[in-house]
């Protein structure tokens, strides 16, 4: 959820919304966003519909997913989108990868929650033009990832549209507390799930063209082309006590500093300490440093614990993860970069602006 | 939820989906979506993730909405889409009208299902000239509404488009027993809540130009700005027994004919029980029975039950809801239309085909 990438309501400043006289674009899609999201929650009678049934809303516009409680559990839901030409092209996504990596997008903001992803539903715009056998693609590649993790489509919508676009909305289920992204303190330690920047390394080989047979090419446009959502090491976060995390969708360094801003902190990455595949290096001897940092699609799980909850729980993990950085006072959303000559410089946000 | 106009998976025929080499303007939406619906259905390996949780998927794509049973009740989950130039033109649908529009056809799907409609997801496709107050106004029209039925927006996705497009998911919840459309049966009377018609008549008012002043006219076209789902109505209907409804979104003979072929039956629609306003007669005295079969956007609500669960439960109900026809043997999905000079004849599905 975009929406839900920005902020966290508990530092959420109520903004004037009058007149602007703008268009998105020149507000950029966190302006608008905020504003919206203030205008909603300033402007709502609800949310008391299900109180008599139970319901509670527990998180708001604002993290990963929202969520609420009932009485024998909690709820989670998440919404993710892509446009064609805006987040894809047919070129470097085929409709099969189209189909696996919008519904991996959304299983991956219920992961970083430590939730389970249970019912999708799918709707999808078309042109009328549009191949039947490549929507069997589509289709194809949803139902794979979703036999994967256990998800199941139960409904849409599908309709005419001049651009190709897939909006998903998936469900989840969590037994247990919720991981924040606004809930980092001083001191914590920030770690990663598994390897940063393959999906950025597999996207920019298919871009330049050329140089990209070879096993390592293949290892990195499959990151590209099948991300496998941390479902698994999200749930053994929140058993084990993590408080905080969300996912890393945008890049690292972009993510790291969504979460401090929801904190209202600030945090320190160590590049020596960047989980990057060999095979990152060995085709991107240069730029690997700058993937790993803003290559963006990673689908891993970014999370901050005090020094000794982290100790034990990198242990309980099924795979690898590591610590990648600390958490300190600053400006809010604040993000430094050290590299192992001791250089620091502060990372610019190499956030995705769709309106910018 | 589209996928849920068709059909109910009482009555799937498993398709072979061999390569076709077709568009899908050729089979049209209706052959894309069976064969779609068809192919989640037979290579779905869930939906078990929630069965230890105490989860149950209680209503497959196929119905107004997907629900699924937890341990405390039942769920609903629906999405619908509109798309600019497809769904709206701006002409005819002002943005706060458009906001109230797109949250309310999803309303009227929970409230088909006899649910309370509870927590929705916004997602926006827009342009990046998007003026930032046009947007204020669509979410002023979502939250209007919104706080009219108890509905909170809790998250959502925002996007670059070059096309304007609005996808809400919404949830909802139901105490007692879902209303399906698959579960007619011969002899049943079919009724309807509300008026028929008038949403239609103020759009062609609108696209005609002209003639759209005074009282009527601006009766129609507040009918078709702001439709007003049947919430109440449906948990009525629901808690006084109907076991079968749906919305009539699409107009109301090409509804019919899809509850039919839910159901495996036919129906017969009587043309002098039509409950039409007299704003419609008057502004369409040749048009008007047109209108009302065909005119589409009433979100009233559609039901179906025997004689005497009928007679009681029309009296118990808040607003007035009428008998317009019976379910009778016959093609499934057949619908014919008895006017009262005693002719009989086939309702031509005026089924709207996104792709044709």
């Amino acid at each position: 959820m975009e929406i839900a990438r920005l902020d966290s309501l508990s530092n959420f400043r109520p903004y004037r919304y009058n007149h602007l006289d703008m268009q998105i674009k020149d507000l950029g899609e966190f302006g608008v966003i905020e504003q919206l999201c203030a205008m909603v929650v300033e402007q709502r009678s609800g949310p008391d519909n299900g109180a008599g049934l139970g319901f509670r809303l527990e998180v708001d516009a604002g993290d990963d997913t929202a969520a609420w409680k009932t009485g024998t559990g909690t709820e989670l839901i998440t919404t993710d989108t892509m446009v064609e030409g805006v987040h894809f092209t047919r070129a470097t996504t085929p409709w099969r990868d189209l189909g696996w990596k919008a519904m991996a997008s959304n299983i991956s903001d219920i992961a970083s929650m430590g939730g389970l992803p249970l019912y999708a539903v799918v709707t999808l715009g078309l042109p009328p033009e549009t191949e039947f056998d490549d929507l069997k693609e589509l289709y194809g590649g949803m139902l794979e990832i979703n036999n994967e993790y256990g998800v199941a489509i139960i409904g849409g919508d599908m309709v005419r549209s001049p651009v190709v676009f897939i909006t998903v909305g998936l469900t989840g289920v969590h037994s247990g507390e919720l991981m924040l992204r606004s809930t980092a303190t001083e001191g914590d330690l920030l770690g990663v799930t598994g390897f940063m920047g393959g999906s950025g390394g597999g996207l920019k080989l298919m871009l330049d063209e050329g140089n990209d047979a070879g096993e390592a090419a293949q290892y990195l446009k499959e990151c590209h082309r099948r991300p496998w959502p941390a479902v698994g090491q999200g749930q053994q976060l929140a058993r084990a006590g993590v408080k905080t995390a969300m996912d890393v969708s945008d890049g690292l360094a972009d993510d790291v500093g969504k979460m401090m801003r929801a904190s209202g902190l600030s945090a320190r990455v160590f590049v020596e300490k960047l989980p990057v595949h060999p095979a990152l290096k060995e085709m991107f001897p240069r730029d690997w440093v700058d993937l790993a940092l803003h290559g963006g699609e990673d689908y891993q799980i970014l999370f901050a614990a005090a020094p000794e909850t982290m100790d034990r729980v990198l242990t309980l993990l099924p795979q690898p993860a590591v610590v990648i950085g600390e958490v300190i006072m600053g400006q809010p959303g604040g993000v430094s970069i050290l590299d192992n000559q001791g250089r620091e410089w502060a990372s610019e946000t190499g956030g995705w602006d769709h309106f910018g």
